[in-house]
């Protein structure tokens, strides 16, 4: 590994005692840590580095058969990330916990979509740094949800020397049977996270997850939502950065009860059906209408592997599938179609 | 049905006969055929009409076991459909044979997409007609290739009343093994199609269709290509519409002898694994970069279940495959990867 190995300095005991906890050596150079602990890079790259740790070990514990294959990458423009999958284990059919800390010049595609969104952004070649946490959690068992988060911050430079910053991210949930107390166990979590920063931050997001994750083709949302942010930038940056240490730190007290307390239930080849049609879905939504997969195979350089890695092992399309009326799969797809508050 | 039972004019016998061989009632209402015989608008859609019954008959006959289900549907917006889906049967894993016939005003993105091909088209909402046959045939044993092909005409009016139209259209095939003597079969009878019209067609179309099906993220082609074009309008029309239908013609004897001589090949898991991750291939382009699903799915009114009926039953990805140097996986891959002539 890269890792420093002999050193004086004060803060490097703490480095080195958080390295021992990273899947892999961190993509910027620990010395450059060391050298601007308060630099915003270092808080979210040194953040992202411990998450990506915490929450592989853990899904290493619970699946108790496999574990995840780790790819420390570097991309030729600048910046690299570490992407980490687990495959075909007892518990997990398929997860992928991907960190990425890179910088370069934006592409267009990603400028243009920017200041669609409403950002400034003067100039043609805009210099941009980016470092975020991604990861997509595919359960065997049809009575485990799926669970996708994303916590990612921005930096980009324009022509006036400018420099905008910004965070985004969220965390949502996509059950394949609907059991009402999950989904409220899952929402509560996010919104005691949310409320410990910003009473109005759980209500603003939950509407904008159920706004993003939607399939307009379908007429259905992916999943029963959660919380979704971006362009994150009016308070104080050290605040806002605390608070997507709180969502990252919530995505295992959201998430591993429900999988604990169904990986062990039967389940039907329908309820399998069912769920690899429901993955179909999935991968409708992230091929066609996800920002962050579409900019991500557009960026010169791009890791196809770890964009990719999102989607589920096995997918299905029948034509014209139909539950019937009443049934599980049904009651599931009303909550599809018309999003519900599960706090109130 | 809505085919009119008594008549006495001339053109009647014709149109009836014809009729017997569909797979469902004319979009059109058949007195609108026999009052305009020989508008292109009659022509088109009498030959989709009579394709779609020649193919879907033939696989229904290789299957020996399940038939297409017919869906004939409308648009509110103008026009309709007649979708023919096989799911399931013994040879055919899902086979879906889809004839539109549609008019109204275009979509703003599909306008837009047209301009960037070069049409002039001024004005905003501009009245249009497109007729089209589309099919995608996937059959479940990974020695028989996948086939695709879609034959339409296009009409638009302009805002200062100059009518455009052209043709467009291609074969193309998408084995999961190479066998060298099947592509170049395929290739050599759709070259034969193309050169009974023009010499030049071929080796153009040829480009196109390797251009066409490109995977940029994967720097893979879709499979061993066929035909394509667009935008056909250079020619008489009449000619244009005769070279259409031989290529639809084509499309049994260039596909047909290879599903007979595979069908019943054995194969074993790993084969099988293989077709599935080569089918995600598959989904990663038709929901990517696939000019007619994106804009199918953006127009208003639009059936996706049409649409989509071009996704296979099951499909796989894993993370990083990469099948072993030299096997048959690896032979296939080079030749997507760098495209070949097959007819020399």
């Amino acid at each position: 590994g890269n890792f420093p190995k002999v050193h004086a300095a004060s803060g490097v005991a703490t480095v080195s005692k958080a390295h021992s906890k990273w899947m892999a050596d961190s993509i910027t150079d620990v010395e450059v840590f060391e050298q601007n602990p308060n630099d915003m890079k270092t808080k979210m790259e040194m953040m992202i580095l411990r998450m990506q740790g915490e929450i592989c070990k853990e899904l290493e514990s619970i699946d108790g058969d496999k574990k995840f294959r780790v790819d420390r990458w570097t991309r030729e423009q600048g910046g690299g990330g570490i992407t980490c999958v687990m495959q075909d284990g007892t518990v997990f059919e398929k997860a992928g916990v991907n960190i990425s800390v890179v910088h370069g010049t934006l592409p267009q595609g990603a400028v243009n979509q920017m200041r669609s969104r409403g950002r400034k952004l003067q100039g043609q070649s805009l210099p941009f740094f980016a470092a975020g946490i991604s990861a997509v959690i595919h359960p065997k068992n049809p009575h485990c949800p799926t669970i996708h988060f994303n916590y990612r911050y921005f930096e980009v430079t324009d022509e006036t020397g400018e420099k905008e910053w910004w965070f985004g991210g969220g965390t949502d949930l996509t059950p394949y049977y609907l059991v009402k107390e999950d989904v409220v166990h899952f929402h509560k979590t996010l919104k005691a996270a949310c409320d410990k920063h910003n009473q109005t931050f759980y209500p603003k997001f939950k509407k904008w997850c159920d706004d993003y994750f939607n399939i307009p083709h379908r007429g259905e949302r992916r999943g029963v939502g959660g919380i979704f942010f971006d362009d994150l930038d009016y308070a104080d940056k050290d605040e806002l950065f605390n608070f997507l240490t709180t969502c990252a730190e919530a995505v295992i007290p959201s998430y591993v009860p429900i999988v604990q307390k169904h990986k062990n239930d039967g389940y039907s080849l329908g309820e399998r059906q069912w769920q690899l049609l429901r993955r179909g879905r999935y991968v409708e939504f992230n091929l066609i209408y996800d920002r962050g997969t579409k900019f991500g195979l557009q960026t010169p350089g791009a890791r196809y592997e770890s964009i990719l890695m999102s989607l589920p092992l096995t997918a299905r399309w029948e034509y014209r599938h139909e539950p019937e009326v009443g049934s599980k799969e049904d009651l599931l797809l009303q909550v599809l179609r018309e999003p519900k508050d599960w706090v109130s």
